[in-house]
């Protein structure tokens, strides 16, 4: 079965907004076994809609069609619908009693435009939506089937994971095939280094490919394995995780998917341990990735983000005469950083990030990219100097919020004891 | 003229990557006067791309094609192109000369794979490129002229602007058009409700027709203009923006592309003054937003993210009866963590959140999405309440942000004298 997927609307024409409906579908039924061969997009010019329809449903299985069911008259998709079906319009009911009691909850008043979107093609069965106003439809024009979804990304993946997806396997039956993907994620090495590692995965492991993606600051390595038999398969892959992640060593921090924020948050309630981050350059970066996961209060107490100087002598007790010494970038601020922030929340781990995020702020000896990181906790107290040289200030406070969360997470896995003040540079370990 | 987009490569076609080349595109050829009317995207088997190429080349003036330029075999582009116009591939001389000189640069070794990057159809002319090692080409098809450029978006936007955009315009010659953009961004009012402020905007500015776009929690006006006369246009779209300001009233808080946070920040720094804030359920994301822009360090003193009640009470001095007979959600909480904040940075002013993010942590009398906001300047204190009914926690940490950046900047465009604690419910002011 071969599909293609179709998203609507003269924003992503024009190019207003960056289409990410597309990609998500496309993983989802490439994990389906189910082979995407093309992406189109088209405005909401009726004629364009109606041609493009017309010539997937010449050629496709399944199509996808996301966008172009709200209630305005810009929304066009399910005329050019019935138009390629060559059926007219119809109003189902359920759907518009659906449409008004979500507005009759929400208070909201319900207008004679919302009426519209309870309008499907005639003979099409409708797909309901309870996350939002804008039902789909599943319709089958010629030799295809097309699932009509709303736009909004939220909507559209609740639809495809309750409704259309179901049908879709229906559709597979016996012939189900199943494309197994599992994602290793690493902080430290570069790209070539963990390909060099992992190459010979497809040697080891026949029928398993390998694929690497950089997602800044992380690079991350893919296994994909197509298989009729999913168990088995799992058990392959899973074998093929395990033995890259021995290839690779410490930098992994994840092969479940977890961000590096969930994996520290994880260890740390299951160790039953408190967490206290004191942040400059990062400006909250870490806190905020950290309070992502809903339960993180169990661990995450404070983070002080002190931008100013006097704020990091007044709320974390960093000493004036050791910012007027050697700078707020320093190894020796870091660590009085991270034993106030420890001290004030009373956790078992401060954390500290101080750093030149750039553009401006760099001297020769501390040029911008320079962070400094601490850490504290039951066995001592670690400082390091990283240089990164990516240059772009967001660049810069995304590696050095990864790099302090990475220490924490090699100190929960294996803790060691240390007393040094380490130097690094490159970022290299 | 008008114009397609094809971007390429098994990445884009299974959903690994969210191909964003194309929306970029789009918007610079939109500006353009050039109409972009469909985009493209298949994966790198030969077969798919030289059979869009062809398509394409029969229907289109302009093609952008990304990917495929690459140097292993995965890379098709150049040799679809071929097939598609009946051509054979030839070495470029000065384009070979480029891709060894920018590995020699970077003490790289230049592999024979690389020499394949320097073969291009043969008439077609060469697009060099300074950035990288895939030069991209420029080659007639049928009725089309298509550009063919590398798939990295730093290496196409370098190679679109420098070298594709000048050949577009020779092309558009006298009937070259602009289609300009303003973006009026609001805060605090119903999609629907800005719609009907605006809508008569095409009647008071004739050509002028309009867009609505929620970029959540915003709610976007675009007003769009075609035109032949760029400096005409601009200024008539300008007194159309002034009017749409004007109806709209203090809910807009940009009309120049800034964010809330630039906002806020472009404010304090021209009014001199200092901002600490204090989060809580935020995590630190105003933190963190703020100090996305380079120079926030003029402004910007302190987040002190008190996630826990204990940090609360130490770093910012709340007190432990309130917190007890109040719990953390409250306006006298917020009154003190905004003071707490004020005083530890002695800041011009004090800002601070406390909420439930969600999706615990709910009770009926401060269900999920409950936030109190306080601000304290040099004009008094004030506290609201609000209660946000979009229930993701993601959600509710962007719209409580949001928020509390809006009650600072309405503060900052027009100081009322206030000492009331109000309430205020759905968000609606």
């Amino acid at each position: 079965m071969i599909a293609e997927i179709l998203a609507t609307g003269d924003e992503i024409r024009t190019g207003a907004l960056v289409d990410s409906n597309s990609a998500y579908l496309a993983e989802r039924l490439d994990s389906q076994g189910v082979e995407v061969t093309r992406h189109h997009s088209v405005g909401d010019a009726p004629a364009a809609l109606r041609t493009v329809i017309d010539e997937i449903s010449r050629r496709a299985d399944i199509a996808l069609v996301t966008g172009g069911l709200g209630p305005t008259v810009d929304d066009r998709s399910a005329e050019a619908a019935a138009a390629a079906a060559g059926v007219g319009m119809a109003l189902d009911h359920k759907a518009l009693k659906q449409i008004e009691d979500f507005f009759k909850e929400r208070g909201r008043p319900f207008s004679l435009t919302n009426r519209k979107q309870a309008m499907i093609p005639a003979g099409a069965d409708c797909l309901y939506n309870p996350v939002g106003t804008a039902p789909g439809f599943d319709i089958t024009i010629q030799r295809c089937r097309f699932f009509f979804m709303p736009g909004v990304p939220y909507e559209m993946k609740h639809m495809f994971n309750r409704q259309v997806l179901p049908r879709i396997e229906e559709m597979q039956g016996d012939e189900r095939q199943f494309n197994l993907l599992k994602t290793i994620s690493t902080f430290g090495l570069p790209e070539s280094l963990v390909g060099e590692k992992v190459a010979a995965v497809g040697d080891q492991f026949p029928g398993i490919t390998l694929g690497l993606r950089a997602k800044f600051p992380e690079i991350q390595v893919k296994l994909y394995l197509q298989t009729r038999d999913d168990q088995a398969g799992c058990k392959m892959l899973e074998s093929a995780a395990d033995w890259v992640v021995r290839q690779i060593g410490r930098p992994v921090f994840s092969d479940d998917g977890h961000s590096m924020a969930e994996t520290v948050g994880n260890l740390l309630i299951s160790r039953r341990e408190t967490l206290a981050v004191a942040e400059s350059c990062t400006g909250g970066l870490v806190g905020n990735w950290l309070t992502n996961s809903a339960g993180s209060s169990s661990f995450f107490l404070l983070s002080a983000v002190t931008y100013h100087n006097q704020a990091k002598v007044k709320v974390l007790g960093v000493q004036e005469q050791t910012l007027i010494d050697h700078g707020a970038v320093h190894e020796s601020v870091a660590c009085q950083m991270a034993e106030g922030a420890r001290r004030v929340a009373d956790s078992t781990y401060g954390l500290s990030i101080t750093g030149i995020a750039g553009p401006d702020g760099g001297t020769p000896e501390k040029p911008v990219g320079t962070v400094c990181i601490a850490l504290v906790g039951p066995n001592g107290i670690t400082a390091r100097r990283f240089h990164f040289s990516f240059g772009r200030r967001l660049m810069n406070k995304r590696i050095f919020a990864m790099a302090a969360l990475d220490m924490l997470r090699r100190e929960l896995v294996a803790p060691i004891k240390k007393t040094d003040v380490q130097q690094e540079k490159n970022g290299n370990r």
